[in-house]
């Protein structure tokens, strides 16, 4: 329960509608895409840098958890108040500052929808790089927080790579200002990447100064079908060793292609058992002759066809169709997110379906080839407790070959509460100390999403 | 002088060869490309990360100054054992661990110079995209240390877009283990970039994963001659408004060519008084349209001519020249390396003709003009005192001029010891306070190239 006088505090602060303290108001900011539920006390809504730092401020005076929150599509339960306190939704902060087509930048408030920023930069011939298939409703500071990728990082990079400079306000209550306004620069530590990824536990962002890409003037796809998976993995292989890189190379498993049927029974061909989607893009010179280096590289023993497709739009629906398919027929899931270097893919998947029928288990998989990241989903019955610890015991084993194969245990999701058990796995005893020590510096009361990130 | 005991346990872990004390072995180690004198007491060479931890260790003990140093290439004085201590030499740490085209990965000791990374990328068609003038003979760890760029960063960035992880042993002697091996990873706080630019205060880089670039298939260069600064600043802006980004587009002012014309008198007509020196890459198909985009925006009143030249090597030769020129009319050139938002280098570049006028001083200004990374050069006497105290003035709002266009005070060198009386015009005070804590962390005893990069 939070202590009457933060709530009186809190009250001559901010109107009612920017202030939620009603059970059923606060419950819609309880629960995020991993679908565990923990209600905060109460929900703010912020409009201003200023204001961040009174509630910032007051939570440290009331030793209360602030847990700051984009629109809440992530997957690792990064934004849930798991010990109750504060909601910081940031949704209202919807200004853009300013688009500058000449410095290809926008400076936005973290409100901002993705798809908004992408809709500022496009009448310039711009786009802001970063593409998790959430992008039409998640936030610029949600995607900061976890260094959002997508289909496009195996070309363009992730949110690490787009992002000038942050102004945020520290747990602490400080506010500070991180990396430039332009291109280059080298003064002072590279905080505005230490930020990227920290899922709010070191601060909160109140503004960004995101980096524009130019829009390519040609993009073309292509779909690979494949009878075995080994064919596939050895396609993915030989197509990320030519010299350009596909702005997509998507993996989607026989029991991705099966829900896909699931759904659309004629779409897919019965014998197809593993494929690829693929993307490429740049000038209009240089699409034809990189189809043609990819449509050669996918000729591996199992090929049963690989052609140029049309309509690339069609292409996404049926890749971003993938999760909701899943949580249809497995509500609980377990959602990975690993990442194994692209010449291990291989390797990895057939330890994969080894480990899957070792412990008797249904997976679908499919993701990002080109970056050999890969959502590993496990279907399990919650209610069969024999099976969900089968699923536990099996998925340990994944994560130990994720890392003996030099892998990472997340490659865009971030760490949240869902993988924070297994985070020793991966970061060694004094690299972990460190980042708490960091954590500490940042915000000393640990009122800043308490809990989360760390095992 | 440091303690006999410390003298004794060093001479006991390292050979006469690795452990250098006389005092004009030493003195090979005292300076930099800065042209400041600060001998080291002694000089290490580890050649494993297990010696660095225990130099490390010893300093700790003994509460002696490190100065980790790569090739001594830096100008800004960041490798100057200012107060004393030991000069830790990585030169001798050369081994490439693992070159794997399959991943576009390369594993590497610190000493190893950025020219043997490439000539050990390009058998398999790629390169490490940061290239700083000094690539020949600068170190990766140096490269590093500074997140170094040079005329290509306009393309591709600076050396924090093109390392995945890094091995280091802190200024507490704890060996951390950053980032990751894949192109993808989001697991715990962002390091990898924290270390790089921290010019050697945070940490000593043992081992670098780089990320590699495919090489592109054609490269072809323009030459572009103004009769005035506004015509060829005016030019650069539109340039940068292509889609296609220039793979380098570097801006000479008539200081500068006047140097060149000092030392070959018939390389430029004389009407020229500020030139570009562009470069494209890609693919043999978009060279040509790329081209004639780029001479389509050079078209301003002011332009004598625009033209394609065969051998861009001559064309590098010419712009590399420029420093070294400058040292033999100016051995005391105060030598800056600031960066303005690109639609503002107009602006700034005038603003910087009033200045130099006003304060009756020469200057040579040149450099990454698409990046707005302009070398500003003021050419001084330094027995002149009355116009060293006029250049200092002049300085002062050189670099105010640049903040007030929202620019930073350095792009590429860093802060060392040159530039840390100015770091408080650009960083505010909660911000600065929360970076010397993050060194505090690092570094407890603060032994660790102590003094740099902080005011």
């Amino acid at each position: 329960m939070l202590h009457a006088n933060l709530l009186a505090d809190l009250q001559s602060a901010f109107p009612p509608d920017r202030f939620y303290t009603d059970v059923a108001d606060c419950y819609a900011y309880a629960y995020d895409n991993s679908r565990k539920i923990f209600p905060p006390e109460a929900v703010l809504f912020p409009l201003t840098t200023a204001e961040v730092q009174l509630i910032v401020s007051l939570c440290n005076q009331y030793q209360v958890p602030l847990i700051p929150r984009g629109r809440g599509t992530g997957t690792a339960g990064g934004s849930l108040p798991e010990f109750g306190g504060i909601a910081l939704s940031m949704e209202r902060m919807l200004n853009i500052i300013a688009v500058d087509p000449a410095n290809r930048a926008i400076v936005t408030e973290p409100g901002v929808l993705n798809q908004s920023i992408q809709d500022a930069a496009k009448p310039f011939g711009f786009f802001w790089p970063p593409d998790p298939s959430s992008a039409l409703f998640s936030s610029i500071g949600g995607n900061i927080a976890t260094s959002a990728g997508g289909p496009h990082a195996v070309k363009y990079g992730t949110t690490r790579d787009h992002v000038l400079g942050l102004k945020a306000v520290t747990g602490k209550g400080e506010l500070i200002t991180t990396g430039c306004y332009t291109t280059k620069g080298v003064v002072g530590y590279d905080l505005t990447r230490l930020l990227i990824g920290s899922e709010g536990t070191l601060a909160v962002i109140t503004e960004a100064t995101l980096k524009l890409t130019a829009l390519p003037s040609a993009v073309a796809g292509i779909t690979a079908h494949f009878q075995d998976l080994t064919s596939c993995t050895t396609a993915i292989v030989k197509i990320m060793t030519l010299p350009q890189l596909p702005s997509a190379l998507e993996f989607l498993d026989s029991g991705a292609l099966d829900l896909i049927r699931g759904r659309y029974p004629d779409m897919l061909p019965i014998d197809t058992n593993a494929m690829l989607m693929i993307e490429v893009d740049g000038s209009s010179n240089d699409i034809s002759p990189e189809l043609s280096a990819i449509l050669g590289a996918c000729q591996t023993s199992g090929l049963i066809h690989a052609t140029q497709v049309d309509n690339t739009a069609a292409l996404w629906r049926a890749r971003k169709m993938l999760s909701p398919l899943l949580r249809e027929i497995a509500p609980k899931k377990i959602n990975e997110d690993v990442v194994v270097p692209v010449s291990t893919l291989p390797e990895f998947l057939n330890g994969l379906a080894r480990l899957s029928s070792q412990y008797q288990l249904s997976n679908v998989n499919f993701g990002h080839a080109g970056n050999g990241n890969i959502h590993v989903n496990l279907l399990i019955n919650p209610d069969d407790l024999e099976q969900v610890e089968r699923a536990e015991k099996c998925l340990d084993q994944i994560f130990d070959l994720v890392i003996r194969l030099r892998g990472t245990l997340s490659g865009e999701h971030g760490i949240g509460s869902e993988k924070r058990a297994f985070v020793t796995k991966e970061i060694d005893n004094a690299t972990l100390n460190l980042m708490k020590h960091i954590k500490q510096l940042f915000d000393p009361n640990n009122i800043l999403n308490p809990g989360k990130l760390f095992p």
